[in-house]
């Protein structure tokens, strides 16, 4: 069975190896969360693709298969230095849900939301209208989300998070978009509230998406449970103590590693 | 006139800068904003220091009188290791803000605001019973209140702002204190909403206690105007957009460097 390497900025990445899992389940992961650098969002396109770089060469050390970039914000920044260095396979979430987006959408009217960094970049609209050249993408930054879900108020019933999910996205909502790409590894945390917000629109889910690509590339894999390592930049206490909530079950130890 | 040398995690400490700048209008400064790593508040102690040292290093290169820590996580942490290696005076702004809070306090029933690595510190807790040994501390860590403010969405009107102020406000009020400590630079630029939700009691703004005391030790410094310049580790753009408002005045250029 293939190894799988999968770099995030740090405890977010996990909803997408989740993903991942479910879709492999005999794969063997190695995990990277920077969290001595997290976040990556709201950072310059230059320090990510430095702080990306440096991840995919510790995971590449370590023997993998295929990369797995599972930060939105590096993913639509740094994919073209990660594959001109790597001898191995990238994939990033951006173009599959990209990809998933634009097949979904009737209208061609597609809203992504994401971090300052992701939607600075412009990655899913253009990744979007490449896949279908009458799209129009209406794109938004979510800053408090990242936070909302790290503290795990996600409740669609609760008042703040309704409060800040409608502020967020009732003008996406006004340009009528029938598609949403959740463009942050943290959104899908928040996915029952933001489907309240936005009623009648398809949420897609980047995580998702880019697992199917990667059960595309390597097929189930058999019935052996896979093995995985978790590695992090900072200290550990921190990422264990919110990491099962994003990767759906327990992880009990991350090595604390410097990149 | 002297030159203070002041670094934070990013652009809050530009509210600590505000204060300096206030109480010592001739004073020559030099702001180093970490925005490559920004924040600070969710990293470990070992992380904290090991960024706060490259920060002092960079801005004692350029000779400093004095180094303001303007951050308070690497105020609660790092200042032994920056006292042990700097030859100039070191401040930080979590002795200050406590010496005030337990002057100002008369029940000895103190609340402490500020990121989680601040509260886990103990730091501001440890300071204020060293002043007061009565003193019962009521510290809580308030996630969203960083975006909230570096999104501009502050105005104590706000059912967003309200609600998630009073979600994290409640159990310190319900504790009876008398006076808060608003241990985190940004928090500043919430004090209306933070008032409104823990009336009758006392803020306490780190940044004024530390200003007052960069002005004990220097005095006021004349009739001139002080000459500033402003580094960031990562690119100015986002800086820029919203210094301004953390610093009260215009903020035109900063200087991208590595640390």
């Amino acid at each position: 069975m293939s190894r799988i390497g999968i770099f995030d900025s740090g405890v977010g990445g996990l909803t997408v190896q989740r993903a991942v899992l479910d879709a492999l389940p005999a794969a063997d992961t190695l995990y990277l969360g920077d969290t001595a650098r997290v976040p990556y969002g709201t950072k310059s396109a230059e320090t990510v693709t430095q702080y990306s770089l440096r991840n995919a060469r510790f995971l590449a050390r370590h023997g993998i298969d295929l990369l797995v970039v599972a930060c939105n914000t590096a993913s639509a920044v740094a994919l073209p230095a990660l594959r001109a260095e790597l001898a191995v396979p990238v994939l990033g979430v951006v173009e599959p849900g990209a990809r998933v987006a634009a097949r979904t959408s009737r209208s061609g009217r597609v809203g992504v939301i994401g971090t300052h960094g992701t939607v600075a970049s412009g990655a899913y609209q253009a990744a979007i209208r490449r896949e279908r050249a009458d799209a129009r993408v209406i794109a938004r930054a979510c800053p408090l989300f990242v936070p909302l879900a790290e503290e795990g108020w996600t409740d669609p019933a609760d008042e703040v998070v309704r409060g800040v999910v409608a502020r967020y996205l009732a003008p996406v909502r006004e340009e009528g978009v029938d598609t949403l790409v959740l463009g942050c590894t943290h959104y899908p945390l928040l996915a029952a509230a933001i489907a309240d917000a936005v009623p009648g629109v398809t949420l897609v889910d980047s995580a998702a998406a880019v697992a199917a690509e990667v059960r595309e590339r390597f097929g189930g894999g058999g019935a052996r449970d896979g093995e995985h390592r978790f590695f992090v930049t900072d200290a550990p206490e921190r990422f264990l103590a919110i990491a099962g909530r994003f990767l759906g079950r327990p992880v009990t130890a991350a090595e604390h590693v410097d990149v």
